[in-house]
């Protein structure tokens, strides 16, 4: 409990220990600035711009791990950025000569954006792996239970049957659409550069014949994208990682939330594979996975919020837009990196009870198929005759089976799921 | 001023008398509503679950504009949806014959929902038109201005010259980014049909051999999608439409903001076209289109945040989520769409004042292209002591031309701009 | 379904028809306008400032039903408010004479403000109304339950027992402390007078000797406060809407929150007075009442986000954050002010029943008590052994009653509620 | 850069290194959950439920900085919170004589809820003394610029003068209204104290004759106050800070956005005491301190929205919203704190240059008085002709001064400044 330890996650049980906690640290931001900074070197080396010897020197410095985070995040407060300090150690540790390549024709802003997309791009693969494993273990789930016939509920209430097979599917079909997106997003990521007002010009003062080829040459070092345009005032990449990351949160939060309601005490049609204990109460299995993932989708929407707000930035470079996106995309990329992480653990471990379901069904004492009863009554009594012998007897409170009038229908709620079975089967072809 | 009066936007000048205000009215949203009921009429007739002539007939009656909104609005109560008392108005309106074939097999939320899609796919065609408009008047302004120099500005101060060329075509490549989002959320916009709780077990009911080929026919009378899976409780599509609008309102509000900057009385750079009155003041132009555009982007970002919160959706129906889309959907629609107009409007009056823009470069005495000293000074003094030698001259305060130091270098501002043009060029080639 | 109509709350079940939405309606804003501009004339009257017929004009005039709510919609456009069409209309409705004493010195945003600071107060007198209501019917419940065990829960699971009467009068607690809050801004909201841009420099020119007095006389015809400075640019009275208005729907939200849980079909401990009914299935009865409230607790607390975003207004008036407020504030009374109806209505209507309660105070086979178990065996067998008891037993899926370890210890849930009673007693004091 | 180290905030130039940031880091949590968890003992031993010794010796252990907080977090992640790993090492740390009076009869979250107002009261003592560092500077300011007339600017025009004096008694009327609310909050702190599910029995089972008697010892232990409720679910306390820190951020957002506005190259009416520097640019001096300080005002409203959103929490401890809590009120703790820090230096550093305030009075030609002028023509040329006429003047472009109409009227706008003063000094009366 020394001054000298920083946060690790002593808040945040849905992300702390998470790849993606380790991908988002300072850490790996400072290493990410560091990797912008000896990409840009040797892009200009590449271009003949540089000698290849400062982007050796670079390169080698830059792979240190001697740099001193908590001075840098303490000595960013001075220019308002942590690349400006960092600049500063770097161009010593390169030494006198080659440090003057660091940074060269650059812009705080340059490398502290691609530093930003590294490291997103970097925790995108990790979440994409996760909502992989997600989306295959709810298709197995999807399948086994293709028709196992649950109540289905709405507005809190039982409505008609439905199967947990088309359930399951349903939340795969969220998850692949999570995916779609960061997967669109992840392959669209783009280097920063544009020097201090996006025009390149330091570049063209530093030797450069046509500045324009060095964007597409940094972006090549770093496995990024080249954009058409210097993106310092133009948040197009942050606003799509908003987008994608919210969406994600969401998508998840969906099982979640169902999940939850499934597991409670008195409903307890599924449980999660290993739940949690209690510091007080020796008997409970809380649902924690459910419950860290349903926190994270309760935040995400409001942090993808303040990053659309920033694309109302104003001038070349904005006083206080910009600087407002580094924690809160940060902390989408950890929210819904550790939701993804416990749901794959959720939809691996998920213990199904369809003996649980099936008694459910008969909750209502038949009421559960009313509209059925109501679609083939009609016809005989008319609609609103049927209706009103429906509501007679659902006023009654017996069950229906012992309605004379009704004695003909197939009153059996696991008749009556529809085109669950086809639904399920033809989602789960989605790849 | 009587009671009988609704709302009409006296506190949103941003979309009051817009299209996307006729597109979103109450009165849009209860076309709709009639115009789902009516094509699933119509659907079910086209597969053979229903007689042409009932089709017809719920068409006809969907067609009449004697349904009463307010009323309408106020039993929405009960139920807690219009569509309920709307269902026992329009079955009353097709009267005894045909009635029975209204909403048949439908639960409330599957004409809500599709009401919702067929309002934004109108409102998001004249949104996209007016984003053609503005992006056309920018591609102009960026052609005649490609090569109109003036201050770059980073965290409010002069930085390194830049064009209003390549300033323009920043707001167009933002324009351009809503509108490809935009579009290809326009063209996935799904009918919902599910019926009671997502099954389509009433279509089987009332006869259907094979129920999923009705969200197919259904999703061909209104030219929307038929989505792979009944999505009452996976909300895609919402939130994607939340995702694009605003992005939208973000990215329209980037060239408010610099407009409201560039025209404050001190800058003057630019002016729209016809600035807005003051009750108070007889002589003020206020720039008040880039005003409610930049109101518009500051309330986007919150309205879609609620509306990825809708993704966390429990059960077949949720008890709150849904019903919490409602109002925020179309209040975004509403602002994005307004904003889009009044963008149209700034593109295409904005007074562009090059000689204010030459002007101000001079304002930092030189420092302006202190940058370009640094680099043509360093390879010649070492990088630290023409650092040095700058920091100097700037602490003088004497315009840099006058130091002997700087005789031989070219420190028109004109003169660094960089690739400004060169970006532009490349910019303008993006349709 | 003509073009004449406006917004009256097809897509608002939660406020449409309420008190608080006539009282928030364009034409109550209208109502509020005209009321701010009769009542500034007569202050400056009551000053010596304008001649007693000039107040009686404009008072007169403004009185009047004639103003048309969309038209001024229409013409807000131009200057980016309503105020300035009005003043227009309002100074030709007096005539010749005494038009010129309309709206004399002042801006349009002291009118804007002032009336949105009386739509405020007349829609929170309404509610408190409800509030108090719904304390009422609270504390009834809580008293006649005060005894009433049911499953404490938490994280879903059950817990230990609690009682019916604590939860109301926990939920009784909530609405106090929304009450105390809304009481306080609701007494200190301050008229808006500083003139164009809040120096009262107008009123002087126009002969006033002491302008400051202006705001005082103002105040005092329209039952508001004066402010101590003109507020123009610092939002204070904006922002304490904001929090008290989301702390109120966020106050209701927790009590719909359980009656949706405690109404689930599997639990039915309690439900709503008169449930929605729905278009598909004749037997349901939704929690309609709770699922609004729910609904209003999602969305309200980010409009207060975008309120709370405005405080950061720039200049003496700011081009963006003020307009925003406008929309984003009466949202926010209507959604507080139609949660509290429908509050009121749950809270007088809801039907309890204990025998569900204790039924499900069963359904853990006397795990429920475990914690009871561990506290009495502890001193026996050692902490450790006796959670090691507890578990064993637990694991092993029997009732704890049959476990020969447990016979003389009191396994009654019923037994087992601590001081709930007493917490009871204690909030009810409140008053 | 090694694995071991956490986050310092390297993204965070706002809040690093300030006192808020030691007040809230990780470690400061786990030092007030110690706390916690050892006056829990203290009061259990005050009330005689617990052997001094046991009181002694918890306290002993929990002073202990042998924690380790890494391995906290991540041991958090099974059961969902920090507590129940804290509770086994803790008891581990105390032995075997006193260890079962460690957490005895607490549920987690009464330990974690406490910690958090533990941490919530110490870092609001620090806020606190920076908005009065600030409150006071900005006294000095409005008293030393009382009569210094600058261009008073609405929507982004000069409207008409003001003083420089009134906008700094503006800046500090808000912070004092930050001060008020935030001493209120700071004020009402409460314990959490209520056992598995509120009802304190765990209490009673290990033998208190009054449980509800513990809440006021475990206060009083604490120095915070005695809720009348245990509040798991009844979340007013962290609403309640929501409200006060979004208002803190957005109230001192209102100092920084003009700062910014006022600092911009083209205005420099006043500059920042010790402006930031640039990675690129050798004579930028950046007012940093205003652009941390608005980029804290963008974020702050949205993570008050997420704990807003949390007062709807279902049941007696809710599966979600309970946890999204925790990171965000740290950040808003963080965020207006680092937000006070930089408030208070840029207060006391601001440099003000009445010399250009003075200079930009005239750049409307004379414009700046038109309202006075309208007001002092109006009685003699009617008040439509002196508009007239001033419109026509205004279009003219040439200096009012020169004006023959204008001849006998006062043109000084230094001589317009309305009750500026006299506002200023009753701003200032307040204390």
């Amino acid at each position: 409990m020394t001054a000298a330890h920083g946060d690790t996650g002593l808040l945040a049980p849905g992300w702390a220990g998470s790849a993606a906690a380790s991908a988002t640290s300072d850490e790996a931001y400072l290493r990410a600035l560091l990797d912008a900074e000896a990409a840009l070197t040797r892009a200009q080396a590449a271009l003949g711009l540089a000698p290849a010897e400062a982007a050796e020197a670079v390169t080698e410095a830059a792979g240190s791990d001697g740099f001193d985070v908590r001075s840098l995040a303490e000595r960013a407060r001075a220019g308002g950025n942590p690349v400006i300090p960092l600049v500063a150690d770097l161009t010593k540790a390169v030494g006198e000569a080659y440090g003057p390549y660091v940074h060269r024709g650059a812009t705080s802003q340059d490398i502290m954006d691609t530093a930003t997309m590294l490291v997103a791009a970097r925790t995108l693969d990790l979440l994409l792996a996760d909502l992989g494993r997600t989306a295959q273990a709810l298709s197995r789930l999807a399948a086994e239970h293709r028709d196992t016939a649950l109540p289905g509920r709405t507005l809190t209430q039982h409505a008609v049957p439905t199967t947990f097979g088309l359930k399951a599917a349903g939340w795969r079909s969220l998850v692949l659409d999570a995916r779609d997106r960061v997967t669109a997003v992840r392959a669209s990521l783009p280097v920063q550069l544009g020097g201090a007002a996006g025009t390149l010009a330091a570049f063209g003062a530093y030797g450069a014949g046509d500045p324009t080829a060095l964007p597409v040459a940094y972006a090549r070092e770093l496995g990024l994208q080249a954009p058409d345009l210097p993106w310092h005032a133009l948040r197009t990449p942050v606003a799509d990682l908003a987008g994608c990351l919210a969406f994600t949160a969401g998508a998840l939060g969906k099982m979640a939330a169902d999940v939850l309601t499934l597991s409670r005490t008195e409903i307890a049609e599924v449980a999660e594979g290993s739940g949690g204990g209690s510091s007080a109460m020796p008997h409970k299995s809380n649902p924690v996975r459910s419950t860290l993932i349903a926190s994270a989708a309760r935040r995400a929407p409001q942090l993808a919020a303040t990053l659309y707000g920033s694309l109302a930035a104003e001038d070349e470079r904005p006083a206080g837009a910009w600087h407002a996106e580094w924690e809160p995309l940060r902390d989408l990329l950890r929210l819904a990196g550790g939701a993804a992480r416990d749901a794959a653990e959720l939809a691996e471990g998920l213990r199904v009870r369809p003996e649980a379901m099936r008694e459910h069904l008969d909750l209502t004492d038949g009421l559960i198929v009313s509209e059925r009863l109501a679609a083939e009554l009609a016809p005989v009594l008319g609609r609103a005759r049927a209706k009103e012998l429906l509501t007679r007897l659902a006023a009654q409170g017996r069950p229906l089976a012992e309605a004379p009038e009704l004695a003909d229908v197939d009153l059996d709620p696991t008749h009556y799921t529809g085109s669950a079975g086809a639904l399920t089967d033809r989602a789960l072809e989605r790849r």
